[in-house]
């Protein structure tokens, strides 16, 4: 577990970067270049919505450690994911019941991070993502995250209902939180919990909701939508917070 | 009390919109064009964080409302700000006791636009925020409130410990966030109350804090600093929440 940044320089490593589907946060291309290998890194490049700056060849030979660089620097983010038994393992070693945050279609970077944020202050074990609508842990979420990327172990499964059927035999229940669901104070939110949070316009989906043992929902007034994704992750971790506080008196 | 957009197009227009302290979200600059007035204009708008695009004539053509842009489009937001009275009248209407979040230092638009929604949505009647330290109400305030802005409040006041003042006058409570402050769950925090919420890095200024009845905190474990300020307006908002639907049962 854990989070590094390191740039790949050169067409050959930066093309091949793209190929093998490495997670690349932004690209510097020699501002002007219109040969055929440099238009194909920058044709990939958009395919992957990756941010592309052009600058001269100074500043690139500035960035570039090997200077090597070809016309091209891609700056990347390595993070080792954590198994879901690291998590597991992370509340055993404390002695608390287990509190997951599982994360159905967050796909916005700078809630990933605040989210991450949040769960780590509020003393949840870990996070777990879905691998097929993977926002990666790219440099906004670990900047978003104000460092907690470094100390909370994040998962990632192919499978988040499958994944939620086997924490169940762990013995952990599973409250996803929902528009229409019972109102969080009156929800019995102590004991070991996994907190199902979706996208702000879907909400969770039906197939994961399934699985949850209960919904929950915030009280809200007012004439809009909801709230910001993080900021319901965060009122929602913080009523189990004080439910298990509450639960220790 | 209402949120627009527009457009100020031409030379004279646009530089005398930065001098009167016009709230200026972005400027459209025809790319490549060097002279003395364009310069001019540049030059402020760089003193005031404006965001700059360089367009080409087509596109400026585009964006034009007039056909009479002279190589300069600004994009300015106009809020009408409310009265500190309007909120108070609003509580009164509703038959509530009022709740009022007032932001010290908040510099950061997203995080601006996301209290202003939670604000909303947990019942609050308006927010105060003071005119010296100002984020303006920017086109990205206004669109990360998810169109709260257009339905609560918002006062700008100049000095934030003398509105503290005169709303105690007025029967209110203040609770400053702080992280020494009696955790939150143990604080009373029902009654006709305003919450005081900092900036991440500084919190709320001591002179604000002095005036404040009491100061409370969100219990917080992990290896890091704070919450997001968003997400603690959010988790601090909804304990005060929870308690005034309790104080009612």
């Amino acid at each position: 577990m854990g989070y590094h940044e390191f740039t790949i320089e050169g067409r050959n490593a930066v093309m091949e970067a793209f190929r093998s589907g490495k997670s690349i946060d932004k690209l510097y291309v020699l501002d002007g270049c219109q040969d055929g290998p440099v238009l194909s890194i920058k044709r990939e490049a958009k395919k992957q919505d990756t941010i592309i700056r052009y600058v001269d060849k100074e500043r690139l030979d500035q960035l570039s450690e090997t200077g090597k660089h070809q016309g091209v620097i891609a700056y990347a983010a390595a993070y080792e994911y954590a198994e879901v038994d690291d998590i597991l393992n992370l509340a055993k070693e404390k002695g608390e019941d287990p509190f997951i945050l599982l994360l159905d279609n967050i796909e916005d970077p700078h809630n990933l991070g605040a989210i991450i944020r949040t769960a780590h202050l509020a003393g949840a074990h870990g996070v777990i993502i879905p691998k097929n609508r993977a926002v990666g842990l790219t440099a906004t979420v670990a900047r978003t995250s104000a460092g907690a990327l470094n100390y909370l172990p994040v998962a990632k499964v192919t499978n988040l209902s499958k994944t939620i059927e086997e924490l169940k035999k762990e013995g952990l229940w599973f409250a996803a939180a929902d528009m229409d669901g019972t109102v969080m104070y009156d929800a019995n939110l102590t004991g070991p919990i996994g907190l199902v949070i979706g996208s702000e316009g879907e909400g969770v989906s039906r197939l994961v909701k399934e699985k949850c043992d209960y919904t929950i929902s915030i009280p809200m007034k007012g004439k809009i939508d909801s709230l910001n994704a993080s900021v319901a992750a965060g009122v929602l971790s913080y009523e189990i917070v004080r439910q298990r506080l509450a639960g220790n008196k």
